[in-house]
């Protein structure tokens, strides 16, 4: 995995896309269902509207994401994983299990590290 | 998995810890091997003694990563994974691996957007 470390490398670039803030809450959503915009983001707590839209726009780019437009007034716009996404989630899921699985021990070491800690 | 999309939630808390920028990259290093300082900062392409340092403080707190100061003069300060940490690896581990997998593919699907896009 040496290759993830160089500033150009193709999967330093994607790792980015996927572990920036939002790339991970938006897939996750995503595995679950295909959503609308406004359903994305009454899902996901505190994205702003602007900073989905460029999360989806770049998920949408890297072929993880498929934006389909139904020719309807208003045009209805929905968002499904695509099976490259698909394959990804799937990934993505061992890790956010583990982390739901520990986030206890985790809260518990930020406590014993903030009461000992001076800094 | 809902909890993830809520924002006090403390797996959302840990997501949002390793899925920071150079969170990802920090942890994959320490799963080769323990590291000092500025081993990382080589390592890790286009990261700043800033950021390195903002990150490790994170994943230390966290329990992910264990600080070791020897003291030599100057002293010497070592970074390892903590058992904790070792988990969450393995689990990054099918992510990167995936992406590495699958980079040619991601590439490929931003040339096509941006051939086609007229955005």
């Amino acid at each position: 995995m040496d290759d993830v470390f160089r500033r150009d490398c193709p999967a330093r670039v994607v790792l980015d896309h996927v572990t920036r803030r939002w790339g991970v809450l938006v897939l996750t959503a995503l595995d679950g269902s295909d959503l609308r915009f406004y359903e994305l983001r009454d899902r996901i707590e505190g994205v702003s509207e602007k900073m989905l839209s460029q999360t989806l726009r770049t998920l949408v780019r890297d072929g993880l994401v498929l934006r389909t437009v139904e020719p309807t007034v208003p045009p209805s716009v929905t968002y499904a994983l695509t099976p490259l996404g698909r394959g990804l989630t799937t990934s993505l899921r061992t890790l956010t299990t583990w982390i739901r699985d520990h986030a206890g021990e985790i809260i518990t070491a930020q406590r014993t590290y903030d009461g000992i800690s001076v800094e």
